[in-house]
């Protein structure tokens, strides 16, 4: 349906974009679910975008230096796997395609990171992409000043639609990439003027040129379906100072003769004589999923193109002086340095032998002190409470908008777009990120939590100001179900650590976890060191251990996390003083612990009457507890008062242990 | 400081404001805790505000037509209860200003609704006040469409912070109440430039005038130290046709002689010498917490004329048409009509009768037909998946800007902006709120959703795609963990229907909960109805109840809900058949179930072993299951697939139960 200009590639613009549509209208058919219109809507600008613009290499898809593609409108999947399918990315193959949304496959509903090659992101979660893109591009421009532009100089790309925009984590990814001036950041908008309920019109009026041009971007519209206005924008984007917007103004489903344009054809297979009709109008006569050969071999010819940057950048990167040379493999490698072993176990040492009370959230800081130099691809941040949190390192300079030489980021206000950029940062590769937020604003960062999670990565989130022992605030700040809803979590690590010992371990075992994210809760007050012997062996490490094992047989167990530790052992030592054998057991993680043989984990559970204690509600503590078994916790919101008020009048005391121990044992 | 401006008030209005000033300096030095900065900064706009342009009633905190004031920037509680005390709010009282931040006082860290006269949402976690005074600015046209001009016509002013603008939530909201043309709404932006970390240029370069003028408002920037420019621009705003952003700009912590203009005011108290500074620079000399009589008296005849209006209003509201004042009346009062239990049992026979297998959020959806006609102040919505949820009652209407006298919302893509914003319709009062959206994105939602559970207000928020029965969409839309993190939320009912029965006894019991917010979680996919034999009492009400009892003693239990009780009917079946006695109780509500008396939970409980069925993570199961009771359910995220593959791989069926259930029996 475009005017037919046949490039070098051998086929035109148009029938290459057409091989994506009727791509994506096979499989959506097939599987008789699954979003065709966006795809359809968009294949023309991706077209200009892969054929024109990107390097990238299907034979290596992790090539350091690859440009990003974030397709953050995450349900119109089959524009990417249409793209990975014709450009021969490993494992992407017809046959996949034709398994679109079916069980293993290598094509689900959604992009899923680390499941099919060149996803560079999981996304449908809408808003996430773009959030995380930013993520990409800070990581670029970080690496970058590191390394220089010999080694790292490449663009992220997203395609974004009406959803995502819509979302509010797309204003605190914008905001911040506007003021950060990421001007490798290009996101393409899908201007199609339709969501799920019918026109946006509907629901919203937003001039979003000029929302983005408030947020420090460059922004511009073209016809969507005209290859040459796109290619023009996206050259003026390459050379923009700022982070730029293209709205591309297209038909969604376009071509089909009844439903392009409206919401018909956002989320549903076209059917049978939709098919055909759009087809027709392509003037695609092949069968289904068969991609005729001058169009096949322009798509392969296009990847070729697209990887041809990358001897000159081996030979550059060959060229880097050894030292740094040597730095940005390691650093790209994620590996954790031997030195962190080493500042961790110095950390426990000297924490141990002083036995001084702090909170762990100054325990953790007077740790990042130690890990900062020791593991140089370590990225810190917060969301606007680096005094609170203690995230800021002693030799961590900020970035800014013209210095990125720093590693520490001012998110601002943003728990969202800081959780989002961060699974960016760790997606991209390069960097270990870590930001904080009061453990209450989980709840805003949640979303990301998740998709981190999801997708396996390593992001650290330091959440301090971890139960009501954060006091006046009151109970719109008091984390009570947040570590139950954290720790609901698949495939996240939940810390809570008891002391400064704790702390050490817990960020120990978040850095050498590659495969989840963590979070780290600390405390606002001060904390006794429970861990006063020394142990090289990273206690934490099984999730939950014996912290005092009493003389002889157990009478009772008391289990208790991070704040409750001090008052598990005071509880024990007084009823020890009463002729009762109360061990206690510290639980820094409940997902370690779970992981650990069952042999361990009984042995650790014993057989005694056991109590459980911890200043949150006990949503989750069957993990070692039983329903006649104590529990001495929260189980309601909190209040505004001083820590010491609010424990007591919560309950959360010695004397309460101690009764609840009491109670098991005279059954 | 300002020019000494006499009003017919008998005092400046710079010594009115310097008193909001030094009570809120007087009450953070006594609590040694708080925020005075922002106090400090906006007590020049908020005695404009409040002396010139509001109208309340002290005496009755919650008159209809009052206007409504939002302190979205919450931590500057001070200011709020400075004014609430001033003004003669009942329970407000100098002991209580004294009482800041402690046990049980009516000045809380951060103002909580239901627990301080005057304060009309509780808030803190930044945006959300914001978000909600967009849902009040929503009600109130939304009544006047219904009511009049007369009856209803008041203003929703919001004083909002960086962080307010920064959090993602806020562009949800603004977006919202642009397209809605919510000219009533007049947002007060405390433009101080500071933020914790330091100043606002270290995150963030955004140009919030243009910013909010894309979103459809007017926008205008004053010295917010200036009275007469405050009440020329909030002159404009009462004029305009769009919502109005009033930048003020301010100096935080303003008279500070060291700490003013600087993040050192922002969350600390300001210290001995620092006030002493403070009082002199205000040229204040009287003690601490002491009102002069012709400041107090200022303040107490501006309470008199503020409450002038109401005469009138009470008059022509008694002139209204006899029926539509009982309307009114009927719907301020937010009781349940008659016909609702009505609506309620007939549908429950009809659907028992009918006894075809139907998607819960399909059953929902026909409920919702009869209920709209039944209680007319019910206001439905959905986040743009309106088809999907099903949320849109036949006889609804959507609302448009020009026409608010329909009865549904067109959210767009902005779950948290519609929980908050349905949060704020319901605090406003005359409605009772739902809104649909996935069960997955209650994630983004969330943070509203704990706030309206810590308020104690009715919202219910329909979830469809409950599991992964949703099937193709895949792990990123698929729930695991989200049953158990929102069952982990103090004071919300998370309803998991299993038929159309039980979603009508859902929607019954979420309907007349008045201090809770409600969840229900709905299928995509058919269940077949197990509630076969009608009842008129509501068995959901209860929690949990015996749905299949087995003749004699139990062998076994099983406890499922929503889609897997149909799996535990199947398989109690199937264990019969081999000699089996096993009972079957259905869990629709675990909060109520955990509210019901101790011996009918023992009776349903029973003492036989026990199998939980779920599609979704076992925590928060311990309501009924020990650790070693059997579950089936997800252990995991879920996957791509048709929903039966799915159930298939993740192990979920018949054979399951019935395997975990023999398997309790050979013990």
């Amino acid at each position: 349906m475009n005017a037919l200009t046949k490039t070098s590639k051998g086929a035109t613009d148009a029938e290459m974009a057409n091989a994506i549509r009727v791509l994506s209208i096979d499989a959506v058919e097939k599987a008789n679910s699954g979003h065709p219109g966006m795809p359809m809507g968009m294949a023309d600008v991706a077209t200009v975008l892969f054929t024109r613009f990107m390097k990238f290499d299907p034979a290596d898809p992790a090539w350091p230096d690859r440009d990003r593609f974030v397709l953050s409108a995450g349900h119109g999947s089959m524009l990417l796997y249409s793209l990975l399918y014709l450009l021969g990315y490993p494992g992407v193959t017809r046959a996949e395609i034709e398994r679109f949304r079916q069980l293993d496959s290598k094509t689900p509903g959604h992009p899923e990171y680390g499941h099919t090659a060149g996803v560079e992101t999981t996304t449908g979660p809408l808003g996430q992409g773009l959030a995380a893109a930013v993520g990409m591009a800070i990581a670029e421009k970080l690496l970058a000043a590191r390394f220089g532009s010999g080694a790292v100089n490449h663009r992220t790309y997203v395609i974004a639609g009406d959803g995502c925009l819509m979302e509010g984590v797309s204003q605190e990814a914008i905001t911040l990439a506007g003021h950060l001036k990421l001007s490798k950041l290009i996101v393409l908008w899908d201007d199609n003027g339709i969501t799920i309920d019918g026109k946006v019109s509907l629901a919203d009026s937003t001039n979003q040129l000029a929302r983005f041009e408030a947020a420090g971007w460059a922004a511009a519209s073209v016809d969507g379906h005209d290859p040459e206005a796109v290619a023009k924008a996206l050259e003026a984007a390459q050379s923009s100072d700022r982070p730029t917007l293209i709205a591309c103004r297209t038909t969604i489903g376009y071509g089909a003769p009844t439903k392009a344009g409206t919401h018909a054809v956002h989320g549903a297979a076209l059917g049978k004589d939709e098919v055909a009709g759009t087809r027709a109008a392509y003037g695609w006569p092949h069968a289904p999923f068969e991609i005729p050969d001058p169009i096949a071999s322009a798509w392969r010819e296009t990847a070729v193109k697209a990887s041809a940057p990358r001897a000159a950048w081996e030979a550059r990167l060959a060229a880097l002086e050894p030292v740094l040379q040597a730095r940005f493999k390691a650093d790209i490698s994620g590996d954790i340095e031997p030195a962190v072993a080493d500042a961790v176990e110095a950390f426990k040492k000297a924490a141990s032998d002083a036995n001084a009370p702090q909170a762990t959230r100054i325990s953790s800081q007077k740790l990042l002190d130690k890990l900062a130099p020791a593991q140089p691809n370590l990225i810190g941040g917060s969301a606007d409470l680096t005094g609170s949190n203690n995230t800021k390192a002693a030799d961590m300079k900020p970035v800014s908008p013209v210095d990125f030489s720093g590693r520490y980021l001012h998110y601002g206000i943003r728990e969202f777009g800081m959780a989002a950029a961060m699974n960016g940062i760790a997606l991209h590769g390069g960097f270990i990120p870590y930001g904080g937020t009061f453990l209450v604003f989980a709840d805003y960062s949640r979303p990301a939590i998740r998709l981190a999670a999801l997708m396996g990565i390593r992001v650290i989130h330091v959440l301090t100001h971890d139960s009501i022992g954060l006091g006046e605030d009151g109970p719109t700040h008091q984390p009570v179900e947040h570590l139950a809803s954290l720790r609901a979590i698949p495939n996240l690590l939940v810390f809570r650590p008891a002391d400064a010992v704790e702390t050490a371990e817990a960020w120990q075992l978040a850095l050498e976890r590659r495969t989840s994210p963590s979070v780290i809760a600390l405390t606002r007050q001060n904390l006794p060191i429970v861990r006063r012997d020394h142990t090289t062996e990273n206690l934490s490490a099984a999730g939950a251990y014996v912290l005092r094992a009493p003389e002889g047989e157990r009478d009772v167990t008391l289990f208790a996390t991070g704040s409750e530790v001090s008052l598990a052992v005071e509880a024990a030592d007084r009823l020890r003083a009463e002729g009762v054998r109360a061990a206690v057991v510290s639980i820094p993680c409940f997902e370690l612990f779970a992981e650990a043989p069952a042999a361990y984990r009984a042995s650790v559970i014993g057989t005694a009457p056991r109590v459980g204690v911890e200043a949150a509600l006990r949503q989750g503590w069957d993990i070692v507890l039983d329903r006649d078994d104590g529990f001495v916790g929260m189980s309601s919101f909190g209040a505004s008062a001083p820590a010491g008020e609010l424990y007591k009048k919560f309950g959360i005391t010695v004397d309460a242990v101690v009764a609840e121990a009491r109670a098991r044992l005279a059954r």
